[in-house]
């Protein structure tokens, strides 16, 4: 098994890949072909997990999200900025994305949008609510896999001017914050 | 003027703030004191700007933010590691904050909820609705401030399981992104 091989992750810790922020990749498979956008609008909404993203008819990939109501948060790392730039820069309606960008989808075990073997992690999510008139796209992940023994592991947070920030240093406060993490975690 | 003076921030670069994901600092006023707590649930909405948080009854300023709909959206710094994980592991039922913690609440300029000295930058926010269903709350800023001249600028991501991860590197993608700048950013 190579090191970037996807492992079943526990659905109680998936929130701890989107609670810190970083920049993903959504794919969605709209019956036809695969695609990927770039997302750093999301936020946790609840441990179980659930999750909310910002999208809306601008993106070309929403229409495909609209129809499944499914989805895949793909979690690209800090060699993946070029990837995440240039997935971010382009459209699915004129792009194969995953040829052009190098990304192997691979299959999910739940959802029919790929998982993206490049990534650190892939969150398998439904659709359960779209709140339109926020553009807020309410997700709840299905399954989840991840790559722990694959080697660059820190994320990137996009400022939105361009800049992007890579993980740095990462400081333990379990004990103090103890009353705080569920259970399991 | 001391190096953490807040000086106004211009509205259309105040997403700049959130879009990288910091751990934030939300200061909310119930008409008698300020309150403070940690929250790391938040995502841009819109480049207005707008934001969303997540937030309900289980936290106690939720009742402040839902009487006053206004609230504060400080960020705080790496230094401030140890302000973050002790405002988010106790109440305002029981305790002052601003004091417990050498929090300096200063008058905002257009809502009552105090802006933290300390922070990098304090955005005032108004709600514009909460989406119960799910626990969301829509702001949208309507000033903001900040503090150049400050030395850290480095913020803090939560893990969710009680480690932060510091700011690291920024890379420079200004050119490759420039199609999805916001004009004057």
């Amino acid at each position: 098994m190579d090191g970037s091989a996807m492992r079943t992750m526990k659905l109680n810790k998936v929130f701890t890949l989107l609670e810190p922020g970083p920049v993903v990749l959504v794919t969605t498979h709209d019956g036809k072909q695969g695609n990927v956008m770039t997302i750093s609008w999301t936020m946790v909404l609840d441990f179980t997990p659930r999750f909310a993203i910002t999208t809306g008819e601008w993106n070309y990939s929403y229409r495909a999200l609209k129809k499944t109501r499914e989805c895949v948060i793909a979690i690209p790392t800090a060699d993946m900025l070029d990837t995440v730039v240039g997935v971010g820069t382009c459209s699915g309606a004129d792009t194969d994305k995953f040829a052009k960008f190098g990304l192997t989808p691979l299959p999910g075990r739940i959802v029919k949008a790929p998982l993206i073997r490049e990534c650190a992690a892939n969150i398998e999510c439904r659709v359960v609510e779209i709140v339109r008139r926020h553009d807020i796209v309410v997700l709840k992940a299905v399954a989840a896999h991840q790559a722990p023994s694959r080697k660059e592991q820190r994320t990137l947070h996009a400022v939105g001017d361009g800049t992007f920030i890579v993980d740095g240093r990462r400081l333990n406060r379990r004990r103090q914050m103890a009353v705080k993490i569920p259970e399991g975690i």
